[in-house]
């Protein structure tokens, strides 16, 4: 970290007042490590040259090739110190992106609040000591929405989360607000719809199920699909999340108004819908691949999401949905299949 | 704190099963006072006997004269030992009413944070400590709600504060839903209206107007209004205010549903309406006393603020408006006027 922290600093004095310097908090999970390999393949950001790219996480995160300095660091968000040593390097902007998932968050409350509250909190706090009001761009999720409010669900839907990731994740929605309001960072808070296809391997989330039924056929293994076909939840492909977070950075913050937080677009899918689409893309042999055994933990769990969204906002900010699901499959068969990620 | 400690569970023992132990935590406040005293009035809550009250403040609140057993105690709830230590006395049923208010938060942003963001969080995590699950009564505000969200503002629209202390109340109604669904508390928030006729003197806070505008004509003396008398805004007198802060308590926990939640009902007043009322409850002269005065600064921050609500969650709950300003008035003579609080 200290060695890191100094090369940082070097990298500022050399970056003058026209480079862009960047730090990734989350750089290790897959759409940290995606969003550093589009980075350093466009360049730029925020019409400006990238002079330096940082990756963060619990674990030291793998680099990537860059035509600018790439660094990595292990940084525990819930300490303090670290963080502001991390912080230090002065980023012109940070993508915040770690924190504890749903499962973890609800099987161990505290782990969730010093992560995903406390840990935020100290990022911002961070940030606002260091006094150059950073660009912050932090993932919140569809999560904080749940229980009674109206369809569709809109930008001015209020928030009232059903699990505690959903709650710390909604928190940190109105801290990024109010932090930006004071101008300690110039704040985007992004709700990320659920990812499908996700590259990787089945996890433990409730969600898994919502990938692996297209991946595990498309790469020649059997898949389980726990609900009906007729189960519809709002899906973003990871190419377009991570085009979204970086069009997130890119916003002029006088067209956010007066709430920083977008409804990321997404598509409202049924199961056979993500099916028939596999067999458009890639014919009719991976469906026989999906078995649907009923798991009503799972189904519990999942028929309380949300589904039917109306994310005005972001789409006149620019913000883009996936035309339809074939291109997901297909992102998947061209971005991740041939070279599955190490997570 | 120690004495009144030790009290407090001595008090707990002779209580038995049925009794029911109450802490006001911000029992020094106007509010805390009024609510402390209509408890005493009342001797029960919840259908149970009350035992014995607590009152906390940042010093030390002034007691009152009640049938059953009363402790004052001075408690910092910045400080998580004290809060740990006032907690320690077991109640069944905690009112937090501390905080430290809107232009305060807003001068002062690091106090804000500390009293109404870690305070809270203070006060939720000795509660669970505590492991007997009180019912926590939480009051929020109408300021969490601010920006560009459609009118009227309903139980399903998004908080979207403009001031750190509304993000604060908002990120404490968040708190207080995710401890009660976890079963760490059985906590109900209620979010006040602006309370008027409120007692006492004029202070800093940018609606001190909307009370004293009535209070010192009736007193004789003059009052300056800084807006125009179309200016609409949404009222509450501290009687009905008292009454539902009481009403929330004892609220079935199974009536909340999944957002604990509640705007308390007021009414929308412009502030001709409210000069007539008094006019008719108490004659022409007081009226006269009113001088308007253009205050631009004043006029910015309270035109920000929404007075086009529909709390019908809190209606169907019991809780109630007051039915018109004349009873504004009249609460203020009956209540407040003889006998001015200390603070």
């Amino acid at each position: 970290m200290d060695l890191w922290h100094r090369c940082a600093h070097a990298q500022s004095g050399r970056a003058g007042v026209v480079g862009v310097k960047i730090l990734i908090i989350g750089g290790g999970g897959f759409l940290g490590q995606k969003l550093a390999h589009e980075l350093a393949s466009q360049g730029k950001l925020r019409d400006r040259k990238i002079t330096g790219l940082a990756l963060a996480d619990i674990t030291t995160p793998a680099s990537v090739d860059a035509s600018f300095n790439v660094q990595s660091a292990s940084c525990d968000i819930t300490d303090r110190t670290a963080v502001d040593l991390l912080l230090a390097g002065r980023f012109d902007v940070i993508f915040l992106l770690a924190a504890v998932v749903s499962s973890h968050a609800e099987a161990e409350f505290n782990v969730g609040m010093q992560v995903n509250l406390h840990g935020v909190l100290n990022v911002l706090e961070a940030a606002r000591s260091q006094q150059n009001a950073p660009v912050l761009i932090f993932t919140s999720s569809l999560a904080v929405f749940g229980g009674d409010v109206p369809d569709p669900i809109r930008d001015w839907t209020v928030p009232n989360p059903q699990t505690s990731y959903g709650t710390q994740k909604a928190i940190g929605e109105l801290l990024v607000n109010d932090y930006s309001r004071r101008g300690f960072v110039d704040g985007r808070t992004l709700r990320l719809p659920t990812i499908s296809v996700r590259p990787g391997r089945p996890n433990r989330a409730a969600s898994s199920f919502m990938s692996s039924i297209i991946r595990e056929p498309l790469n020649g293994e059997e898949a389980i699909c726990p609900v009906d076909p007729d189960f519809a939840h709002y899906y973003l492909s990871p190419r377009l999340c991570i085009r979204n977070l970086i069009r997130g950075a890119e916003i002029d913050a006088v067209d956010l108004g007066q709430n920083r937080t977008i409804t990321m677009p997404g598509r409202t899918l049924t199961i056979r819908q993500m099916i028939d689409a596999m067999t458009s893309v890639a014919g009719p042999e991976p469906a026989k691949l999906i078995r649907f055994e009923h798991d009503p933990k799972i189904r519990d769990i999942v028929s309380g999401w949300r589904f039917d969204y109306d994310p005005a906002k972001a789409l006149a900010l620019g913000l883009k949905a996936d035309e339809n699901f074939e291109d997901n499959v297909r992102y998947y068969l061209q971005d991740d299949m041939e070279q599955p990620p190490e997570s």
